[in-house]
């Protein structure tokens, strides 16, 4: 996954793990208190997420940030 | 150090990984193309940097996202 921009390799890993915890858009936007579209945008690559805001949906997600980046997507980095 | 923001914990992960490699801010900052004065206020915990900068300054420290946040500081998340 080495020539995907780091955007959408977080937006891939975020979306891999909100669909293992089987929750829409939607209902993670608003458990998050975060607007779908701006977290939309996040998932789809669309955002340069700062980490304030990766922290929140991390923390979401119920991971560390060391699982969030523990998958292939990140491994050529 | 749970108690601490996540701009501080970054802040301090890359000070941490910086002063193994005995490089100085300004030299690190030049390295990978970022003025001192920014990488400073990030490395303080002053800036909520987001991921496209984060990723120089993992990069530039040799370490994948992984490794860098396979610390205490964020073992509390």
């Amino acid at each position: 996954m080495g020539n995907y921009d780091i955007r959408s390799k977080i937006g891939l890993r975020i979306k891999e793990l909100r669909a293992e915890r089987d929750v829409s858009q939607e209902d993670f936007a608003n458990f998050i208190g975060m607007s779908r579209s701006y977290f939309g945008e996040i998932e789809t690559g669309k955002r340069n997420v700062a980490v304030i805001n990766l922290e929140k949906i991390v923390k979401g997600l119920g991971v560390t940030f060391e699982e969030f980046f523990d998958s292939d997507l990140f491994s050529g980095e």
